[in-house]
């Protein structure tokens, strides 16, 4: 018998005909005789309505309070889908946050699970429940309810199966799995069966966001394998776990980023300290710096060039102007017309010429590098933005990611 | 400084609009140098709401889950109402029903209040906040979300009252107070500034029902006195107290219940048991049997007769059959053209005459009386349902309890 966790979001029970599929997803499992603990999140849009509700009362609201309105989402989903479950004769229990043993620390609105408590939930599992727990929420050392921010409840689900000891963990979602890249931009895109934990890392900040990052780095940190399934239809999914246990590919995804902007100073002094403060008047606005590029120097002076979301272009531009003129830098040059393309893969690690042929096969498209940033697993390039998507589908097909490439693509089992 | 604990029902957090003028209120207490314990339902028909999405799922589904489910809706009110206190500039904090250390039996959907810790209730108010509690709900011994059922938010607010030893509880309504009778049949009908608690139950349970019995039950055992006050303007209201503060009158007020019915059993064997066994029969179909009145049996059989709400009628039929046929019995004869009138006043107790002037107003007016049940603080007479009204405006009269006739009904002061 296996434990085995499953977790649904909000559009999986945004209605009682979607929240009884779910429902009966938990009782194929309890019934072929695993134990079941379901994780579910607040219903559709439940949560932005409430939030709407407390915004008409305070433009400000407290931290503390959203958190007690918020935990509400969840708790509606949790009893409903105990009531569903109910309705298909199989036993059931809901448990919210706290009563699920989900200690935090007091960070309203963004808590962090310290520990979690599973005695109930295994004297419940024990006497032949499907137990289902409040994604998204626990409670602090005052009895004080808190939650944990974006994607909470898939955080929840994977720290409920690291402190389970789970078998399996699921995440079902309104998407297939984890692709080889955006299939509505590259239709021969291709499901990824398995995928290292690291490339999910880097997928996920590269704009895949099936997942935030924080879960993924839970269920790195704690070895927790789980799937990324698909809520409405029967799909394995993705695998995300350590690279043991799957083929090596070079690459295992490219991801392109339409939204951002590169800005370039002109002329900084290259003295210690100016990219320190340049870079701290930035975070200060709480624009998140992407790629960040200063060339070598000559005559004290270089040029430094870092990209930023488009949407964060002005609080960037406001950020820099005090600093560039107490630092007498030059000129502040903006290019908003760049994409990024970025490939990823932990066998990059242990195989060289990865870059040289994706450099290679951009300058056959005729496409001209501005920047390159790279990490163990990744390579980006910033590219104009004219050129993203045919630049796009040359990446993904030149390292045999397309429908029915698998094998080329496949290293050593 | 004195500790005052308010309660706003649903009606008066319905919307921000509404939930602005209760918390406006909340301050204005707590700026008068008190202590303010603030007692909160779900907003408006949020609770219809989630029933209905429960029905979907299941056609009776479970209390525990409908607890959890329940629990939601004074969830969102207690956040909000905190979250516009603190628009307004007080410090203010809300508490579930179990942060609120409300201990309850774990009877789901009808728990009883067993014990409440009010440490941190304290430590809240200590630190100058006001505290929202969530109306309504509790927690079991085994950390299971409980509801105290109907009227459970004025339960809440009693019980907090008594459990702090508040000095005042409010409790804000959407009507002016307590009536002498229905201001919409008699428009003379005065507002009583002071009431008993047995007059009120008697009143509660005669269809005045501003509060459910239960909570005014509370406030007796643990002698709270509460006032039921208007939430949309300034007033008094009512303030529901025992004997001693208040001005003697014989009759406090008069009820009028116009959805009853008459069912009389004839010829039922005069022998021990025999009620027994048909009060019994009725009993098992949930159906509340008012006024009872057996004649005085002759040649060994007697006559039955008791009234039932209309509603309740085809159930008490079909409670009646099997018992009247296996007894018996003679026929069952059906009066639905009945109503009820009532007066109340703890006054009756001590001054004789009461009943003579009621039933000699009543003849005045043509009337025939055809049940007559009394306790010592109220009588009731069921007659014809086409004098019902006529009959109301001659017995509220003839006490003296019209508007402008205050003095002549104070016996002492």
């Amino acid at each position: 018998m296996a434990l085995v966790v499953q977790k649904f979001g909000g559009s999986s029970v945004a209605d009682p005909a979607k929240l009884q599929i779910a429902a009966s997803r938990a009782c194929a499992e309890f019934e072929s005789g695993n134990s079941v603990v379901v994780v579910v999140s607040a219903m559709g849009d439940r949560t932005d309505e409430l939030i709407e509700l407390a915004r008409r009362l305070h433009a400000e609201p407290d931290p503390r309070e959203m958190d007690m309105l918020m935990a509400v989402g969840e708790q509606m989903s949790i009893a409903l889908m105990a009531i569903a479950i109910h309705a298909r004769g199989f036993e059931a229990v809901s448990l919210t946050g706290a009563q699920a043993g989900i200690h935090t620390d007091n960070v309203s609105s963004k808590a962090k699970i310290k520990q979690i408590d599973t005695t109930r939930l295994r004297r419940e599992l024990e006497s032949g429940r499907i137990v289902i727990v409040a994604g998204f929420q626990g409670v602090d050392v005052e009895d004080n309810i808190t939650t944990l921010g974006r994607g909470g409840s898939d955080t929840t689900a994977i720290a409920l199966a690291a402190a389970l000891k789970a078998d399996r963990c699921d995440i079902f979602t309104d998407v297939d799995g984890i692709y080889t890249t955006d299939p509505r931009m590259v239709p021969e895109a291709r499901r990824i069966d398995r995928i290292d934990y690291d490339e999910m890392l880097e997928l996920a900040s590269l704009g895949a966001r099936v997942m935030q990052s924080r879960s993924v780095e839970i269920a790195k940190r704690f070895s927790v394998p789980f799937r990324v399934r698909p809520g409405g239809k029967d799909s394995e999914g993705t695998l995300v776990t350590d690279t043991e246990e799957m083929e090596q590919v070079d690459v295992r995804g490219v991801a392109l980023e339409e939204n951002e902007a590169k800005v370039t100073i002109r002329d900084v002094p290259d003295s210690p300290g100016a990219a320190a403060r340049i870079f701290g008047a930035i975070a200060r606005e709480h624009v998140n710096v992407d790629i960040i590029v200063q060339n070598v120097s000559a005559q004290g002076i270089t040029d430094l060039s870092f990209t930023v979301r488009q949407d964060d272009l002005p609080a960037a531009r406001r950020a820099c102007a005090d600093v560039i003129r107490d630092l007498g830098c030059g000129q502040l040059e903006v290019d908003e017309s760049i994409a990024k393309i970025s490939i990823v893969g932990v066998g990059m690690k242990n195989h060289t010429g990865v870059a040289e042929a994706m450099f290679s096969v951009l300058a056959e498209n005729g496409v001209n590098i501005k920047m390159i940033s790279t990490s163990e697993i990744r390579i980006s390039v910033v590219i104009d933005a004219s050129q993203g998507r045919t630049s796009l589908e040359a990446v993904h097909s030149v390292f045999g990611l397309g429908q029915g490439e698998e094998e080329d693509n496949v290293k050593e089992q």
